[in-house]
């Protein structure tokens, strides 16, 4: 078995050993969700201050407002009843390192992890890629404020979200694990500055 | 000021005040992947053992194998290097309460969070819903095992996911913190049971 694998399990079954959150209930009890990257480095419950139970998370590559991320959004107020989302980007995200043409061109060579050198991302070895890659929008990110600002106003121009739910807007420092707001969205209108 | 925003913006600089995991790399250290709900009862870095730049964590309502999950999972092992993925639906699912018809009605009717009786989701109110509902694949689960199953099966046939990453299914007690398998994938071949 995968040394990762075991590692997993056992981790867990020392969680479960001593679980005594077995009665929380399905809604959110602080009636908030945080849409963040999946960036290893981000611990939102640790970075935010969330319990079990506390707060929906939402999370990405790249913490993008894609439709699938405005899907979860929507239930979450819709039929879980939150009432306050926060954006959260981070600094130093992978997203900045790459965009849709040189992603294409990657999986078209090979399906294997990329090495990154000073020129940036290369196929080591080139057996078996699939043209696919070209077909996907990647949602990669050439300024990490004004993206954080776009997906707000993404939501909050989307048709199901209820235009009284405030939405914030944060950078995430990943060397000193501060939240640094970049947009204020007032409830109904848009972001200010 | 929202004290919701109070509170998070507290938490996090208590965080940031004794925070020193500043020089962590970009790519995941432990080199995987976990795809999990958005659920607020869930918090992966707890039961899965996980520490500040251990890992990617995709989460979405469901924790459902969508095409902008398949996004985030090939950007993490093409780009990123993870070489395992682990799937980790749960017990107790708001997935499991509604399906798309409903959530169309619901939305038609309404913007505003539903109220839960015994005989299901219902609107308090009916101003200013929108159609658009009904245009949203919402990817609800009617079997928490065959969702999980169907999903590995979904991100083991793409075509842009290296057929070498095994990938891993569990269900997650919600009562009692366990993680329980319910499939174990080959690493080219379809899941078995």
């Amino acid at each position: 078995m995968s040394s990762t694998k075991t590692e997993v399990e056992q981790a867990n079954a020392a969680y479960a050993a001593s679980f005594d959150k077995g009665d929380l209930a399905l809604p959110p009890a602080r009636g908030f969700l945080i849409l963040t990257c999946m960036d290893a480095r981000l611990d939102p419950a640790k970075y935010a201050g969330l319990s079990e139970g506390d707060a929906h998370v939402v999370r990405n590559a790249g913490g993008r407002a894609t439709d699938d991320a405005i899907r979860s959004l929507v239930i979450s107020h819709k039929l879980l009843g939150t009432r306050e989302w926060f954006v959260i980007h981070h600094t130093d995200c992978g997203m900045l390192f790459f965009d849709d043409a040189t992603m294409g061109d990657l999986l078209a060579g090979s399906l294997e992890t990329a090495e990154l050198s000073e020129s940036g991302f290369r196929n080591a070895s080139e057996p078996g890629g699939s043209p696919e890659g070209r077909y996907v929008k990647w949602h990669t990110i050439r300024d990490q404020e004004a993206a954080v600002i776009e997906d707000v106003m993404r939501i909050r121009a989307h048709p199901l979200v209820n235009p009284a739910i405030p939405i914030y807007g944060y950078v995430y420092d990943v060397r000193t694990g501060q939240l640094n707001e970049v947009v204020r969205a007032t409830e109904a209108g848009r972001p200010t500055g």
